[in-house]
């Protein structure tokens, strides 16, 4: 048993040993300063939230359900909204009822819940290396141990993964397929298949976790894990990135016996997500243009990916490289050698600019050699100027660092 | 080690093994659908919903600050509504500062949070018994032992508690003493400051949940255990009873080395509340009268308490006996000897009428020879009428239980 940590009057739970403040938290804190010009969030664009249509459905929704939509609601969610997705999926090529369905305080909230009822204290979770962070941060809530799978342009590397699924009889693996935060990348299919296969045979369950799905600006979409195997894989959605976060609306999308556990945990957690915020958008769905509002966000998204890759082009100096999304909100750039992502962002803060450091998205927090950068926040001017000078920031920094080995100092880079 | 059970292709955590269907959910499905007149939710009065100023909340923030209130927010909640509460709870004689206060969907998921943060596997965790039913749902998942100590009608009773402390050792206590779920009885003020000493020198963590100290309509409120005792309390509120539980607006009051650890785990959960409701009850809470609105809800429900407690004076049977709350939205009814409260509850049913069966509420679900009803949900010719039909019901049973006793049947009252 693991010390417990004393608080004042307050003993905590051996599970909050290792929950330190996040990093990252306080990073994005510096980053959002109104006078920084910011690349580090995971924001999507807020002048392409449909803010009079969203309020258009909430006028509505008061007005004429006014009574049920402040009331408590059921802790599956609400039913109509709950047809809408599983219509939606369905049409995505994921043959879905409303009954392996359940409404969650965004999918943040579904990580959490599959989690708390798949995991025990000491299991052994998969993940892709690098992966979200708060992600592995729900995870380590857990008490269990991350088990890091490297990957490559096309995604976790499933070559070594029959071995890691032998030695570490994992409870569970957790994957963004579609443009994973923090790169972009997404799964290929032949790997999809292989992985799916190994869960199967050696009876991992596989939670899929795709945010970004909606949001392909270029390439083809192929299909989804759950739509491979729907029997194997839990899939968790969210309107943050299509509608709007604010509102907190997402999904859990499990067989129905699995469903059933969620649900009670869900209830034992916070009863039901907001009855108004699901109630509005399913009004906003069933009013506007959906369809219509992804095709701009597609088009505004891939315009400033493209914007931010020229500029890369651009401003980078030899040795930098960075991933080609075909959709989502970030891109993932490779230092040159022996530039540390946390001197890039000290120095970036300094110019007014803000990027996030790669280390805190790698299981181990080990590799600093790589940055965050999200596009989807801002225009193709500000893109622009942002990548110039950070490109000025590595150039610099990279000429310290060729000075400082002529001279004989150590490599600023820290050591594993 | 529990063993583990095997969903499909899912092994469920050990914590799963006790999580069944929640009896009481099922119960309210039945007693929620439309043709049933229902005593059995705990469902404020959505007639006295602020539909109209909460619509205009909405309108104005979507209007004026709608690309903010649609985006994320951070996780410790929005700045000026922690303010407002802040400042409405050193109004109220409880001082407070903005950073002892974490915004949470629902004070039930102040309990999970808090339950997260203290809680290990094998924790005792002592309750008043009965007590609020989803709270020892919430406590069951962090697979804790209940500690259920008996209550009167001055809440629980303390002078035993020395001891239980002693053999028990507890990690937390959890309480509601104002008008609390099932009973609408409060902890008597020499109580608290037993219990409070006792807590203090014993070093047991006090989780004062406080969803219906505003409710009150008759008596005079004393000081809440945080008050009294600020460091060894962590106190929970809520909007769901004073505005509407529908935008899941809830809070925590904790010292503010506790509620930056509440912090990271909620940010692991869900990130943050609804940035929209958060502000759209800012924006509400700023332009409407809410002492006028609280005055007229404790109006209305203490007229409705009335007519309940004398609508059960007409019609229930001698042996019969119920609480007298100040407030909240409760009252618990003991049933004459002999008669089963799931008894009731199906004749009742039977008959058109819902109402909770009270072991649930109790840690043990032994004791069956209560009724919660509910007052605050339907107006006083429909209390008149339902009290009417469930004092018929309970006369009934009586006089069947009285001749099977007469027949030498056996009690229908389970064993133990």
């Amino acid at each position: 048993m693991t010390e417990r940590l004393q608080v004042g009057a307050f003993r905590l739970a051996s599970r909050m040993t290792d929950v330190a403040p996040s990093a990252v938290r306080e990073i994005l804190k510096v980053a959002e300063q109104p006078e920084m010009l910011s690349f580090a969030g995971g924001l999507p664009a807020p002048e392409l939230f449909p803010v009079e249509a969203i309020a258009e459905a909430y006028a509505q929704v008061l007005a004429e359900e006014g009574k049920q939509a402040l009331q408590y609601g059921v802790s599956e969610g609400h039913g109509p909204l709950r047809e809408w997705i599983a219509a939606r999926l369905t049409q995505r090529g994921l043959a879905t009822s409303p009954e392996q369905l359940l409404i969650t305080h965004g999918s943040q909230q579904g990580i959490d819940l599959v989690a708390r009822a798949l995991l025990d204290r000491g299991d052994r979770v998969i993940v892709e290396d690098p992966t979200y962070l708060a992600a592995l941060q729900a995870f380590s809530t857990y008490e269990v141990t991350l088990v890091p799978v490297p990957s490559d342009a096309e995604g976790m590397q499933v070559d070594g993964l029959e071995e890691v699924f032998r030695r570490e009889r994992p409870a569970l693996l957790y994957i963004v397929p579609e443009f994973q935060n923090p790169k972009g990348t997404s799964l290929a299919l032949p790997r999809r298949r292989k992985l799916l296969e190994l869960a199967r045979r050696h009876g991992v369950p596989v939670l899929e976790d795709d945010p970004y799905g909606e949001i392909r600006f270029a390439g083809r979409a192929g299909p989804s894990l759950a739509a491979l195997d729907s029997e194997q894989v839990i899939q968790l959605g969210t309107f943050s990135k299509t509608l709007a976060p604010g509102m907190r609306i997402g999904w859990v999308r499990a067989p129905v016996e699995v469903l059933s556990r969620l649900t009670i945990l869900k209830q034992a957690t916070d009863l039901h997500t907001s009855t108004l915020n699901q109630r509005a958008v399913t009004r906003l769905l069933a009013t506007f243009d959906y369809e219509g509002h992804l095709e701009k966000l597609r088009k505004v998204y891939r315009v400033r990916a493209d914007a931010m890759d020229q500029a890369l082009c651009r401003a980078m100096p030899p040795g930098t490289s960075w991933t080609h999304p075909e959709g989502g909100l970030f891109l993932w750039l490779q230092l040159p050698a022996g530039i540390v992502d946390d001197a890039v962002f000290q120095a970036a803060i300094a110019r007014g600019i803000a990027v996030v450091p790669g280390h805190p998205f790698f299981a181990r927090g080990l590799d600093h050699g790589h940055l965050r950068l999200n596009f989807s926040n801002r225009s193709e001017a500000l893109i622009d100027t942002g990548m110039g000078i950070l490109g000025e920031v590595v150039g610099e920094l990279g000429a310290a660092a060729s000075r400082a080995v002529v001279q004989g100092v150590a490599s600023p880079r820290p050591r594993p």
